[in-house]
């Protein structure tokens, strides 16, 4: 059966494992249900299934929740309905899934990468949002699949099933792996330093979304990836009573305005884009004491890693200061970070000629640059260095608000086409 | 018995009455179980107890918690102890106690108040706190006895035992009025309106603690109270990816930084002491997304209502202008509100004829200005509008960090002097 | 002839007088035209009049002006009138001017004091303002007497011709004291460490103006001075192309303003009051360069010393973080000090005693506290630490705008009767 | 003789000529020293020469001084040698000039651009700055030529004299253009609208200097013009006394502040590159008087139009808060604005076919894109839009510090070989 056939037949299930995701949103290294679903499944149709530890490098992850955190989490995954075996496994801190279905020993190595947390929104309940209005929004608080990593997963299984079940027609090796936390950067590069795309000649990332423009549009690279940094500053001061003893206060709060005031203003750099972003601030323990404490998450972006570089070195100049100019102490912890990107065009111009002749997408250009920074970055760079060939594509969905937005939704007819479009390069390299 | 020697011989159940009360301190209008223990003990005391929407006026109410949270502070409160009918009666935001006895109808009606509510403060857990040391730190997160009020429950309570024990020797009628959310002033107009001290000849406040200077004296008056307001501000933008569209933020966060900065530079006043502080500040929902919303906590303050309209009529000005400069919108609601005090200074020179004979104390000055704001003004001033006299004294204490720290504690023996204080001015004007 | 006959017969002259001096407004240690004019009236009365060195202790005078300002004031000045004589020999730094006049060996010593010098306000020309309509308005640009130094001067002159025409009537010794740089209080010091002042038993400062509540009103004391300290902060950066290199600025103007923002934050104190000023603001040197340099004139204030001293040391604390926060250099010079005042509280009682009489003013409270600051106090200190008495005395007047304002002016009429206040006074204590 | 014999023969003559420019620099709008110089060598060579109103139209003249300031700047010029009649003829605001040599009727109309301003910056004396070591630099308070804009003048006479020494040799029109204030971008867009180049075929615009790796480089392009727009701001407060009534300020400084902080913050925009530089600050008129008025100088700069029409909207609405936010009035000017500019590529290909073969550069890139903002380009659009074609090039020099640096100097090399590139240009396309 076409690729095409297969997905047409199989698109109810699909659609409502989209939604069973999306219902049950994981934020990074919390991912339980939802990697224990993808491993049960991926077992289900005869992957070999690599958990946990054995595909991560345990020192190189970054930013990881507080064992308390994660111990609710798995309780939780549990109760959704999770394989407690699968989810003991994982245990803390090791949310991730390399599935291998090796067909013989002529053909190349080929890995796809899906990720799969969530993101700290509060999903929008106004009518007209499609997850509220049929019901399947978030059902966890502060949390929701706001940048369509549900669509991964599912499209990442979608792929795993038709290879499976047409597994007679492939050669060589299928790898596919289902990393957690991307979002904060922080779980690539311990898959990526644990070895699992070592062995990888081609090696291809996707991203659902993006924005109106790309609507039906595959873009067969992204060369826009910036490198970025993700850090955490809190500042410590000493808290007094504000009627009686305002001038003993080391407050907190005025160090970390003035920080976040001056970080924004971080000089725009002349050799490329750069970002700051100060996502998170919390200050203070009650309207009539002064605030010794002040926390900041942050990040910094650039076009490149030099860029990147001075968006931090003038960060954590600037928190110093700001810390020294009120009197308190500081620290700054990272949390995640990510290299720029890199593209082999030959295999995004190859993608291109294996795309077009679908004809389901309105167009496919060779690149989109998104301007967002993607920890695929780890497993494309470190295949390039070993003499291998990667890309990153784009499959254009019109969402209906910016990634990480309470309203983003993505049109899951796009994620049908995604599968499709998977599985065709996954038939071009592999099909015997 | 003389008030001394009782108080001697009830020395140890004052002190593990005021421990108990630490141990589960309750923030503004959720006072169930404090309020619940002082209720039942005055009911037990023979006293006329009215509870709740009896001595509360419920529209002049301020800053009042959202249900659910009353809800779950009342379930705790039956859980730890507190009866479940009383708990009841008071139901949602109703925490106010006035009991009553009358000797006859010969003397004066003297009143005297304490409040009952905590801080939003995390107590230490240090070695040499000796809360922590011997066992009786806060049991409840985010909640801390931190400026003493478990100290006024008790002593109010020890006056009323006195009283009640040797109700033969006195004349006239004796009020105790224990008012909920002093802390933020949000809880004494409502007691005030409600006509509480409408009978009232003498009105007597009390503070323990303030600073080390005053340990172990007594001060018959505080004509330092500053008028004060407290403001909630909430700006609203719009959030954005803050790699790929940082540009179509409306950043809330920066309104409010900029807010702060402002607020802390506005202009002193040449007539008189005036306060700013922000004392929660709270924004963003994630480190790569721009913040589309941001929570001020303040308070202004003014030696005068003018200097302190002064500080909430630029206050808003530069809110407005905050919100508009970042494309936001804002909203602020006012949580709570006193005028300055008044004190009758013949009554705080009779009360300092009273105390310094006792010889308990270092010294017994006329006035203490401690620089705070107190919502017993509501009481003071209301008692001297009808005609009558009143003062609001401060019961000096050795107290190891400011108030609103989380190192605060005072000198159990500076309660204990306090009870025989209370008890002498209760005997002064009542004694048959 | 009586005072009052006296300055009723010379009315016409002594506006005349002042207005003159106020056409000509000179900035601190830059008043040679007003000293020479000063002196040589002096001279021409008989006094024995000591001038600059003679009266200065050099090393102690703060803020002076470089070189080439004070050699083109002093050309200036003889241009305008000035005896050139007189200009000369004050030279650099010196203008300043003490008169002495000794009636006989028996009475005490009593010293008034004058002060001499502009502000930096460009005065207003509008219509209804007198200086404007009249034709007397500042003939220098941006210098003006915006604080009554005209009517001091007239008055300090008004006073030394009546004593001097009925000088047999007078015994001990008057002497008056005319000072530089009273405006950002820079030259008392160093003519009370010369010890102009060491022989002096009743001390007198007098200030007009203040505000219309004071109309014609005349108060005894000032016990509101407070302590200050004048501080310039300059930031040194890198100025870089602003289109096409940013990134390499160390922005001084943007460290310059987190400065002021944060200088402005300070906190109040809870002990009395605090002032922070940041009066002059001055960066960059074209719009397309990013600002290498950023000028910073400012002012702290306080109640005590000690206020003052917190306020200096938060001030110099955020100045350096400022600085580091964006990569730049600084520094900070001290331009002009002084301590709050002291009173002899029975001498302005005295002098209460001597004015009411007069009849001339409406009011003569014993005290008025402005709120300002003012070097005089070193001078009255000095006097009252060597055993002397001294006041400082306000002769309120109708102004028609703040002090320091474009369009402050002050009602002759006021002048006329601070004249026969202080000859009023000298007579009490001088009269044989 | 080869344009490069030529220039090897007049190199001194050349050098002389760029340092007695480099001695005289004069701001927008005032170069009437360098104009004259500039209109009496071309005259002498034959040129026919069009002076100020006859090339400029009057309205679209931006950012024009005062009249005091250049009637001053025309008196020094004369001073310093300028041709009185020139100087008069240019007279207020129109230091414009336009040389023209026909050959013939055949061949085609091809334009150079240079321009004559300086900067608004003090010149380094430092030992190792060359125009201080030998002498020639800036005898002009606060101006310096710290753009290379004095070799351009000299490069275009260069050109001018190759040219007219071999007229018979050439064919069509050649047309030299002299533009005021290129600096601001103010000067352009009045010799464009006057239809300077509206019979233009080939227009070339041409910069020096860029930074280090340019050094000895020759680009036939620069795609990386900014648009940009300048713009004055001026906050209005109320000043009044720092120490005696703080409370009455309408404090424009913190206006300016908070302004010039915000300003800086904004959010940099995904599309393409944006700059912010605020580049002067003013405020305040004393130190002790609180500031009631702020001055800004800015630049916006975007990619494209858009972007830089989104960052005059943020700086509009940032203006305006920050002046409410102080109970300020304020208001906005425009002192200068360009487009980006378009670059013709198969010009700047031919360019670089032209360049490559004199063997004199180091490399001759196609393009060089530098991040200034540039008002050549209204030439460019305008002979793009008409038909002809366009580049503007840059000519590397290794320079020792920024442009617009107090240390900027470029090589005098670099200058000559930049004359005979132009020459080379010139035969290219009109060498009979």
């Amino acid at each position: 059966m076409s690729v095409q056939s297969f997905v047409e037949e199989r698109r109810d299930a699909f659609i409502a494992m989209r939604r069973d995701f999306h219902m049950y949103p994981e934020p990074g290294w919390l991912e339980y249900r939802s990697a224990a679903k993808v491993a049960a499944r991926l077992i289900e149709l005869g992957y070999d299934v690599a958990i946990g530890a054995d595909v991560l490098d345990l020192d190189s992850r970054m930013g990881l929740p507080g064992d308390e955190i994660m111990k609710a989490a798995m309780n939780r995954a549990v109760e959704e309905g999770a394989d407690p075996e699968l989810v003991e496994k994982m245990g803390y801190g090791k949310t991730a899934i390399v599935a291998t279905m090796k067909f013989d020993d002529d053909g190349p190595t080929v890995a796809f990468r899906a990720d799969m947390d969530s993101n700290d929104v509060i999903e929008s309940n106004e009518a007209g949002h499609i997850p509220a209005d049929k019901g399947f929004r978030s059902r966890h608080d502060k949390a929701m699949h706001a940048c369509g990593h549900d669509t991964h997963m599912t499209m990442g299984l979608g792929l795993a099933e038709y290879v499976a079940t047409h597994k007679k027609t492939f050669k060589g090796t299928i790898k596919l792996i289902f990393q957690p936390a991307e979002e904060g950067v922080r779980g690539a590069k311990a898959m990526a330093e644990a070895g699992v795309v070592d062995d990888v000649d081609l090696m291809f990332g996707m991203h659902i979304g993006f924005n109106e423009k790309l609507s039906n549009c595959f873009a067969c690279s992204d060369h826009g990836f910036l490198a970025t940094t993700k850090l955490d500053a809190v500042f410590h001061g000493y808290s007094a009573h504000a009627g009686g003893s305002p001038e003993k206060a080391q407050n907190a709060m005025l160090a970390g305005c003035t920080a976040v005031l001056n970080l924004q203003a971080i000089a725009r750099h002349s050799q490329g884009a750069s970002r700051m972003n100060v996502g998170v601030f919390e200050s203070g323990t009650g309207r009539n004491v002064t605030p010794d404490v002040a926390v900041l998450k942050l990040e910094t972006r650039g076009a490149t890693t030099e860029i990147n570089d001075y968006m931090i070195n003038r960060a954590k100049t600037i928190i110093k200061a700001a810390a020294e100019m009120h009197d308190c102490t500081y620290e700054i912890t990272k949390q995640g970070e990510t290299p720029a990107g890199r593209i082999s065009d030959e295999l995004a111009l190859e993608v291109q000629k294996i795309i077009e002749p679908l004809g389901i997408f309105k167009e496919v250009p060779f690149d989109y640059s998104g301007g967002g920074s993607e920890d695929c970055a780890y497993f494309l760079n470190r295949v390039i260095d070993n003499g291998g060939k990667a890309t990153y594509m784009v499959l254009g969905s019109a969402i209906k608000a910016p990634h990480h937005n309470p309203l983003f939704d993505i049109d899951e007819e796009d994620m049908l086409n995604g599968i499709i479009a998977l599985g065709a390069i996954a038939e071009y390299y592999l099909k015997c």
